[in-house]
């Protein structure tokens, strides 16, 4: 492995609410998940993002997800597979309309929070999503955790896709995440975290949380836009890959 | 004029709501504008519409509103052009996604409701509409008012455009319509609003509330789908234009 | 046990599009369940609906839901204990001044769709949704499945409850409703349901599936305002429970 | 007049976004305008909002909007005086909940937004946002813009009202406020706002932008909260008024 994308969530603002700094995540990705108006974004936002994404030539993801602007699409809701297919292929029509507009291309799509969760969970929502991408166009490639379900339902697909992994996130032993609501979940300091994302990167390993190092093998690292070191976290980051001979760059990049 | 096009509001339920008789009024028309999700419409019920209209071989049109689900789009937002401009390339994007799973093509946009009115009058607005139809695809075709200003900005951008027409609306001698809110402003009888949709078809024009016969040129006639005797008007429409040598057919048809 | 309660859910409207015929019903009802504009209902229907149930002097009570129109609040969304009871409260409150204006009386809280099925099972939830209804007046009676956590939450906290039971669903005999996803679930036809209902009413006892007649004490029973005999099963319902000598009441009715 | 109030929009935030900076504007205050949940707000916001006001003796009044969260309400939308009276009486309500939960009481209303500006000048609006008011409860006070419709509309009712003036907006010689579009119609600079203020408060004048001093008579300021120096202006509006010997108290304080 010599090469490794680094994927963020953009365009999270609504309406006259800002989150997040894309101005400064930005130039630090290669693949950025543009929000699609069902958990953040609105129609001008999105324009304007895929205009920033465009100009700093990163790829374009849509970051679909659950209806659910006041939960931000982190509350789970039972939906039906036929109502996810159709609420993906909704909002990765949406996107691509800003990136048609743009002359850009549309390279991905990520589900977002609970519809991620769900997702890499469950082989039937998994498939939903997955034959949405698929049908709206074969040539995107499909995000999702690494080892996961929708990771499988693209491949039975015939999608391309990119297995996921976090800088800033613990493991178990089996390859899984460890919850956000168990103490210690969540990596909160830089160096750690970039002490992970290079084994991942760099080796296809973890230091799982009883001490077992794992394989993980990833094609794209996670940054989250907010927090409070993510910039400095994105920065470290990309200067230790860089040291490590890694090339950063979106999947389907030349 | 050898040639009119039908049109009529599809896909106008929403969730557990159910709005007009598409499978009586589908059969009927040459085109279909589909609601997206803004005045009415779910991902759901945009896909089970676009299937119904790809099986009657019925070209598709977006049907694109302000965002206003209680309102259902019919009351005026006070939107920039900026925010028009990005909701209609949103709107556009989201139904193509279903045209495009589904095989088959996006022929048209017609804005809807109070969007239609400010973009027959506005022509910032309608600049904003045309742009974002011309920016997705200039291959589209823009509907609107016969006579309107959004009719005048697609021209000006080069997009084909259709002019639109009522069977059951009054028409003033400057061809503007007689506002609802005016007693009289609707043809509710059948056969007076076939006669009047014969005459704008065949004729190219309409004879006006103050009795005299204006010129009144209409690429499409809008069939609405509501109304008591929305299905009864309809079969004696095509009837009507049957019988004198019309061809009911899509402007974009062979 | 000689009187019960007849509830049904009411104003179920929503903008432009109708649902229910709220006008046969609400005569055939002791208590109306009226929709809080989270899973259907808006400010004006609100306004109607509640002038429409103090016409018919019919118990108004607050049909609370998960905020879901486009799932008409069917969908379970996995919400918090705290926002579950904000969330209750905010449309306690809003159903509350349109009673308020009408210079009328609030009588009840009955939760609607998925969140009334997740009040029932989860303890949590169910004491989030009590303490609203407790929180904003004491005085309120809270409605849900008899058996349920909802009703015991209710009683630890001192509330009135009544105790709901439905004339055309199967119950298993541990009491429970036999889920709707199962072959049998809704009994489709009149008098079997007249049937269970009166058993209900009069005797406290329901035919399980496996046959056994088990204890079923209700103070209340729910019609459906859909369904193709909605009004037919209300009507004679009513006279069943006439001629059995009960007496429809709501339950604070004098 | 020797006591004058100081309003704020509060609980502005909505989800998990978060807007202003109400713990360093809350205790500047003497009376909270706290958003809805229809341009901002949701109900557990509105719960912990309603809790920040209680703990600083603040008085609480719901800041009622048009429905347009994107919008945060600033857009005109063509709304009945039905649809007015409608969703002001479901705001009041949702809103009383919470002060109700609270053991608190609710002051006052004032509309936020385009509904403010629209029922300033319409009288239809005026009326229909005031007897909703009346309707709800008639001890209720109205806030708006000093010289407007709608304090009219509060008058005529016989509601208690509250007319607004502003720090640090630009008056016409008629005591209308200069259009935000027009250059220098916002006082950016915290002097000038607190000497224009204080003018207002202790002499009930204004000095217009033609250079004229008009009268103005007003019984609350209103402080923005965001804005660069929101909370600076703040600060030292309460020195100037209290160095005035102008007594800051919510209109209905003891």
């Amino acid at each position: 492995m010599n090469r490794i994308d680094l994927n963020g969530d953009l365009g999270e603002s609504f309406g006259a609410w800002r989150m997040g700094d894309d101005d400064a995540l930005l130039p630090l990705l290669s693949s950025a998940n543009i929000a699609c108006g069902f958990h953040a974004g609105d129609p001008e936002i999105m324009q304007r993002t895929v205009a920033q994404a465009v100009a700093h030539r990163v790829a374009i993801g849509a970051h679909v997800s659950l209806p659910d602007l006041q939960g931000f699409g982190r509350r789970e809701i039972a939906v039906t597979p036929a109502e996810a297919y159709a609420m993906t292929l909704y909002q990765i029509g949406a996107l691509h309309a800003f990136t048609r507009a743009a002359g850009a291309t549309l390279s991905h799509v990520k589900p977002h929070g609970a519809l991620y969760n769900m997702a890499a969970r469950d082989a039937l929502l998994a498939d939903a999503v997955a034959r949405a991408v698929h049908d709206f166009d074969p040539q995107l490639r499909l995000f999702g955790l690494a080892g996961s379900a929708l990771i499988e339902a693209g491949r039975k697909l015939g999608l391309a896709v990119a297995a996921e992994a976090f800088a800033d996130r613990r493991y178990r032993a089996d390859g899984s995440l460890q919850p956000r609501r168990e103490a210690g979940a969540v990596i909160e300091e830089v160096e750690p975290a970039v002490a992970q994302a290079l084994g991942i990167a760099r080796d296809g390993t973890v230091r799982a949380v009883d001490g077992q190092t794992v394989p993980l093998r990833a094609d794209t690292l996670c940054l989250h836009g907010d927090g409070p070191h993510a910039v400095q976290l994105a920065c470290r980051l990309r200067e230790a890959l860089d040291a490590a001979g890694l090339r950063i760059a979106a999947p389907d990049a030349a």
